[in-house]
């Protein structure tokens, strides 16, 4: 099983994947974690350059986007595909679907040509269950506090397109994207994702 | 006017570009030179983590691909993309023909596949005309002395898959790739280039 977790920064991505991988954990699943971009030595060079983006060395939103796919073609080559053959869980903190909406839907990208270079970069491995945390963009700006970043701090407007074009994406499948409430305690919040797993991990 | 040069490395691409840049120059043609990757401050960065490949740093074949998109993708936006609105004429040391035959044809990628994020990557810009400058690998070989780089020191069967590709992709496409015969003398090479371009920078 593929589950990962995506959604604005502060809905709570990480404190709910950590609570999830522990409940993974005890229910005796191998688990392997992982973030998007990231958890390569590949991954990590490229996370280094997207921060980096700045008036020395601009980033066109095409480069971006191909950056954040090369970066997961190799965590796909390194980490996902070899765990998912050896029937490990594997459970990613953001994958393609943030692609779609930050350089597509609010990037001013064609979403439909994020989710073509997505099938190259990824072989076709998509999550089998994601989590969508959703809430009203003010209240996850309220819970971010000081730790907005270069993403975040654009405005009121793109937040509002992040969440839209999340909803829409999530809209669009097969049901493999779950929307959450995450506007709730952090225990609710928790079982739901708990409820939803415990037939995938079954089946 | 876009033209790109490629082919094997040795196959004498610097020297008949750089002559050819010249005559540009003294038909009283406004000139923009890049090489790709590179020429840009995100594509110097992405070339320096092409060649950093190692164990370390293992780089798959399809994030390789990606990455050469990246820069690319960046190339057209600062540099091509308003060389070519602004009517001057663009001479790239390779381009997206080089990814299709390195990473597809002898790289284990489907050739189709990079073609299709090229399409993205490019945004549709692409050459006028391209010089494949060919010749036998053996020939190449020789020419490149003690310079063979990464890609070059793979041996015999890497390098005629090389040239077996580019000739496959000169051969599909619709006459915009110019098979050239670099195993002659350097003047004799550069009369036949100007030949090729003379009628269409009339055109």
């Amino acid at each position: 099983m593929f589950f990962s977790f995506d959604g604005l920064d502060g809905v709570g991505k990480t404190t709910q994947m950590q609570l999830f991988c522990q409940w993974l954990a005890e229910q005796k699943t191998e688990v392997v974690t992982c973030r998007d971009p990231g958890s390569t030595p590949l991954g990590e060079r490229i996370r280094e350059i997207l921060l980096l983006s700045d008036e020395q060395t601009p980033i066109a939103a095409c480069s971006e986007m191909l950056l954040y796919m090369a970066a997961r073609a190799q965590l796909v080559d390194e980490i996902i595909r070899p765990a998912l053959e050896a029937d490990k869980t594997v459970v990613s903190d953001r994958y393609l679907l943030a692609n779609i909406v930050y350089q597509g839907h609010a990037g001013g990208l064609e979403p439909d040509a994020v989710r073509t270079v997505g099938q190259v970069a990824t072989g076709g491995i998509l999550p089998d269950c994601t989590f969508l945390l959703d809430m009203s963009p003010k209240s996850a700006m309220r819970r971010m506090g000081d730790q907005l970043d270069r993403m975040e701090s654009r405005g009121d407007g793109y937040r509002q397109r992040l969440r839209d074009g999340f909803l829409a994406e999530a809209e669009r499948t097969d049901g493999a994207i779950h929307v959450i409430d995450a506007d709730r305690p952090v225990d609710v919040v928790q079982a739901e994702l708990q409820a939803i797993a415990t037939p995938l991990l079954a089946g």
